[in-house]
């Protein structure tokens, strides 16, 4: 039977020392996260995928209305000639957008294009709507699906279809854009490290990397367990560049017309990808607590005896009303052994086992995914016990992130040796750079690494650019990137 | 200037008597929920708009997770071979799919259509995972948009694309997708009644009006002020139709190979064109309270007077602490009589009067939006006292939509008379029906009118089918529709 096969397929997962791209695979198909759908480079999100996605949203949809943000609906589909008015943007997304020609049974007149992202279409509404500077800012974000052709994709990662959330906002003055700009930035930063206990490294994109039709791009970029860094999401200072390109005015303070400034940013499902090369291992995923869709899991031991299965269901209720998010895995389908390996897969942090000893001792067994070490928890106060070491392991994976970031970034001052580093053990590279834009893109062309960010912490470690010799104008961190 | 002439176009909105599709029109523009796009038959939704659609998604959202099902993401796009697989799907929406012929700058190999709906893209997957009994049931649900290339549109009510849920379920036994498909249904009615507070007829469609490629379509439908009926949720029970056509099996309980009985169940963002045309006025908007994005607001009389301010500040966090939805309008730069109007045209429920004299009364007036009448509350207990108010409001919001539809509808006996009523009075006719498909076409080509349901519950009003004089077979609800 062709399933069956299919079934065995992933069976194991391959040691990500041996072929890291294969154990990225395995995981994710193994743990049930994610499938390859019939067109090449979309995804299907399964519900446990689609759960640690619910989370990243539950957290930042909060954050975006507490700083009065609010969500709207644009339109899908996008007339060719808007996606052309800003000079930049279209040479930089008009090679991978879809184009849709034909509705129903209809050739269109225009072409349509599938959003790659949706500035166009906001500026050309937003030119309609603007009228006085009383009605700025406008705040405003959407939840939707955009599609970017890819010619080589991989789950989460990289594909053709992705889901995100795109803030656009207008204000009346530069500093006030460059302030939003910052603040979003920042709130990625605190959901990276309170949510999914990722540090970032956080700063400004190079000319040449930053968003089509910005006027600087912020960036946060993590550090997968390979040495690739992953740009984990964007914000973008538009300035004036669209709504001079797309006329939209406001009357000023002052009567006269004028151009509003302008913001847009955005992370995605490939923060999903973040998470799993971040902390997951050669067992499989390892979830950080506060984005795991199961939090703890609960395993009788020796269920059948007398009281085991009543002291587990109470334990559940106990944890649930607390606003745990809890399984209680009482089946007799399988053994308690087998269940250990199930739940260690797919990442649950805390694993409580309780058979007849430990509930005569008033205690349960708690296995930490994280470190697989076993924690003996009281029983009386098991809330507030399970609380804390969720908490505990938050701070725990974070930090073994920070500190796994911090052995693979290493300061460069040859172009020799950053060669060979970046051959022998990749990572973070720290190094002075020139500012020019053909330096960079050498670099690129000989090596492959690419400037992931101007770090807002600038450090002095030397005079001239390594690659080049002239006179260094930034610090910068390198690195390869997925 | 162009933009202050647009605002002025809407200034005041057109009496629904007068012209009911220009004042519908004249509602959502002015109250800002939503707006045209550059695409034509493509809605943006503005954030008072999208805020409704947010109160409906996190009522549903809630109940299908308390009955077991999980969200999923299924790609946009759709191979052409995919969408041809099960005959009647493919009749019934191939004439309105939007087709995709180059990604990037290459034209593609086949066709892609942008999701209509997603039974095929579903099926094409399930082939893939499912294998044994034991995996059963699948429950899963989607949030997305789907695009039907429409030629006559209006905001809401019909648009090419439109924000919608959608359940796409499978089970071992016929009997269990037969539960599961009215389960769902009563989920649509117990909100709409429960949220929306819009009462529905529910039951089932006629072969002619059911989902192309369903054994059975269910749904629940709304009367509008102007007597035509909106379909406001469908629940499908797709029998083995799709899962034969896409070799979906599994292994039973007795070791044969099987195929699945399938469900499918959506509502989308027409419900919010619903809420505006049973609850609406010439005013504007009535939202109801359980819906509305504002609930209260409170408007400071002779604000400048001392203690008022302070007063509605304490007021305005004690509701808030308490979940209530409020708004404090403490702006000076319109009168109170600006605000009244203002707020009433937006639908908010309760406006809370407080002025000087109140405060020294100890009460707030409440002005309900519903019916227009005011109302003294104490201000001890100011929550409480409210809370009971937008209870109130909803029931009667509810029986008075009730008695609208009960006045609207009426028992048919004759052809002659049916076709006099549909044009003098519109709204639901009860009728006995032969059941024949050709009858049902004729009436639906003569008269515009078609049947909405076979309502569960039956009454007989007779022997003969009063369109062709046949023997009746079943008692339905006709009416013209959106
Ligand atoms: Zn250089
Ligand atoms: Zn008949």
């Amino acid at each position: 039977m062709r399933k069956q096969s299919e079934k065995e397929f992933v069976k194991d997962i391959t040691k990500m020392e041996d072929d890291f791209a294969k154990w990225y695979t395995d995981v994710i198909k193994k743990t049930d996260l994610v499938d390859y759908s019939p067109v090449k480079g979309f995804m299907v999100i399964k519900p446990y995928g689609y759960a640690i996605w619910e989370g990243i949203q539950t957290f930042l949809d909060r954050r975006f209305k507490e700083t009065g943000h609010q969500n709207v609906y644009f339109p899908l589909l996008i007339p060719e000639s808007l996606l052309n008015k800003e000079k930049e943007h279209v040479e930089g997304f008009a090679p991978e957008v879809a184009w849709v020609t034909h509705g129903g049974e209809e050739e269109l007149s225009e072409r349509l294009c599938i959003r790659p992202t949706s500035e166009t279409i906001v500026c050309s509404m937003y030119s309609k709507w603007l009228t006085s500077y009383r009605e700025l800012p406008y705040l405003n974000n959407q939840w939707c699906s955009v599609v970017r052709w890819e010619k080589a994709t991989r789950p989460f990662l990289r594909t053709s279809e992705f889901l995100w959330q795109e803030g656009h906002t207008l204000h009346e003055t530069a500093a006030q854009a460059q302030e939003e700009t910052l603040k979003m930035l920042n709130i990625y930063i605190e959901m990276s490290e309170n949510l999914l206990a990722i540090p970032m490294v956080a700063g400004r994109k190079s000319e040449r990397e930053k968003f089509a039709g910005a006027k600087a791009t912020y960036t946060i970029e993590a550090l997968m367990h390979d040495g690739k860094a992953l740009q984990s999401g964007t914000s973008h200072n538009l300035a004036q560049h669209f709504t001079t390109a797309f006329d939209i005015t406001f009357q000023g303070r002052t009567g006269e017309l004028e151009y509003p400034h302008q913001t847009s940013w955005g992370v995605s499902t490939r923060l999903i990808g973040g998470v799993i090369m971040v902390h997951s291992d050669n067992r499989g995923l390892v979830l950080p607590p506060r984005l795991a869709p199961t939090q703890v899991v609960i395993v009788p031991i020796a269920q059948k005896k007398e009281g085991v299965l009543e002291h587990v269901s109470v334990l559940y209720e106990e944890l649930k009303a607390a606003g745990v998010r809890v399984k209680l895995d009482d089946s007799t389908e399988y053994s308690p052994g087998w269940k250990f390996n199930e739940y260690e897969m797919k990442g649950v942090p805390i694993r409580l086992e309780v058979g007849p000893r430990d509930i005569e001792n008033g205690v349960m067994m708690a296995a930490r995914r994280d470190t697989l070490e076993k924690v003996v928890l009281e029983r009386e106060g098991a809330t507030e016990n399970v609380k804390r070491l969720l908490n505990i392991i938050h701070d725990d994976m974070l930090e073994k992130a920070r500190k796994n970031r911090d052995d693979q970034t290493f300061v460069i001052d040859s172009y020799e040796s950053f060669k060979i580093k970046m051959i022998e053990s990749p990572g973070f590279a720290k190094t002075m750079w020139c500012g020019d834009e053909a330096c960079e893109a050498s670099v690129k062309e000989e090596t492959g690494v690419t400037i992931r960010c101007i770090p807002f912490e600038q450090e002095n470690l030397g005079d001239t650019c390594p690659f080049c010799g002239k006179q260094a104008k930034h610090m910068v961190y390198m690195a390869k990137a997925y």
